[in-house]
């Protein structure tokens, strides 16, 4: 089935991007720090407007934080297993061709997990054949979101909130001066993960303070031992002795999950942000349409 | 043998207590507020002058922070394995009755842990008589120090900083909206214990923001909750499958990790802080006199 040109918005908390599709392909795209914390409940419908008088007037699919309680109109959750059909048939319309994505819930035994914006990418690496029908895939960021696919399904997903950490560490307390250095995946960062896979974070995070106080580890690579403990620590929490791990995740945060992976003896096989949620969006709008 | 009274000062970073000892004992107290963070390096001589005018003109024992770099003078680290006579040996003496006593330092394997304070505290348990030669000791707080005691000295020692990422989160971020609530050790503070021993912190952390959207726990519960999650990942790394476990602490504090000790079928046995510290400073006056 051809899919006629539409607009698809991934809306977060503190970024958008809209797209122009054409062919399951971007024909344009429009990038704008004007995320969801920053817009008004009654901005919204002009914010749209503007992007169709640059992209077309056309139909639109959002995604992301624009769907929370904090972003245009809830968008309820769609509970897991799910997969991009089950995500298609619950969409919040705005008016008859604007619509917004749900997230997914997951619930076991009284534990909860919640995402938004990430199924359409995660989703999409899959439907764009990256993927196999049964995968564990990760896609890092402030809240690292791990997804369990299985028959080409999410079926569990667990959020680990190692960056946000890692901003609260550098932001203040006994580590900070320690962590302004830029952060690379060198030897200082596997050495981290190997720290990091012991589990034990909060002993394993004031031993950076202790290597500065004793002279054991030169400080510029204490932000990067500091982040290695911190995805090393998440990391092995969901592959144990090693796994296949589809990462969808673009630049740094691609190169140092795909390295605390290989570190902990698991293989990284990466797919790139973008392209995935284009391929989940248009599904969407393909069954939706 | 008898000790003539001598004035003892737990001298922290935000926080100050000096006390008159007499046969070991505390014969008057004076606290302050005046921590080492807020006395700048040229006011010490004034305030321990002024501490003596109260006090009584006595020799001086001095421990905690007052002996590091943002304190009165450098007492340079004993390396474990240590007990109170090595402590006692390696003073750094200001004048011929002022002294500041050494904290301690461990490394092995590249790994380094340091504590200055507390060992003063944690071997006067010891020392007390409440405490057997062979033990594990666990003195809570912003960084929390469990130390292993073995033949009356302390061989290996863990910091974990368990207070101060509770109070990073409290203060910032995600979760920072629902952790104002005080922390009380009932069923949500064990309950969070339980899942803290999994050692997986950064997503049982996030587990506490899903589980206000999903509406899956009441939000009064959240602060004890997650108090519970970060001391049960602590102790869970600690005690593996339940041992005992000495306390240095008081109030709340003692209250929480007992609990979670418990929670993790170990034993907590608990002694008072102030105690401890008298025991331990006067042994080390009766060596040093």
């Amino acid at each position: 089935m051809v899919v006629s040109p539409f607009i698809a918005i991934d809306w977060g908390t503190t970024n958008r991007r809209a797209y122009r599709v054409e062919d399951g392909r971007i024909a344009a795209t429009l990038r704008s720090p004007q995320g969801v914390s920053t817009t008004p409940a009654d901005a919204y419908a002009q914010e749209l407007a503007a992007i169709r008088a640059e992209l077309g007037d056309l139909p639109v699919l959002m995604a992301g934080m624009v769907g929370s309680t904090i972003g245009w109109r809830v968008a309820p959750y769609v509970a897991v297993p799910a997969d991009i059909a089950d995500i298609a048939a619950q969409l919040t319309w705005i008016d008859d061709r604007t619509a917004i994505v749900p997230g997914l819930s997951f619930t076991r035994s009284g534990h909860g997990d919640v995402m938004r914006g990430e199924e359409v990418q995660l989703l999409g690496a899959a439907l764009a054949g990256q993927v196999p029908a049964d995968a564990l895939l990760c896609q890092p960021g402030t809240h690292c979101k791990w997804v369990e696919l299985t028959g080409g399904k999410v079926t569990a997903f667990t959020t680990a909130m190692t960056g946000e950490l890692f901003a609260l560490l550098k932001g203040g307390g006994v580590l900070a001066p320690q962590l302004a250095a830029p952060v690379a995946a060198g030897d200082a960062f596997r050495e981290g993960v190997r720290e990091g896979a012991k589990r034990d974070l909060a002993a394993s995070l004031f031993g950076i303070r202790a290597a500065h106080v004793l002279g054991l580890r030169d400080d510029a690579d204490a932000a990067s031992y500091a982040s290695g403990v911190l995805i090393g620590s998440d990391v092995a929490a969901r592959i144990g002795d090693g796994r296949d791990v589809h990462l969808v995740a673009d630049g740094d945060l691609a190169t140092l999950y795909a390295t605390a992976i290989e570190t902990l003896n698991g293989r990284a096989l990466v797919s790139g942000c973008e392209a995935a949620f284009i391929a989940g969006i248009t599904q969407i709008r393909k069954l939706s349409a």
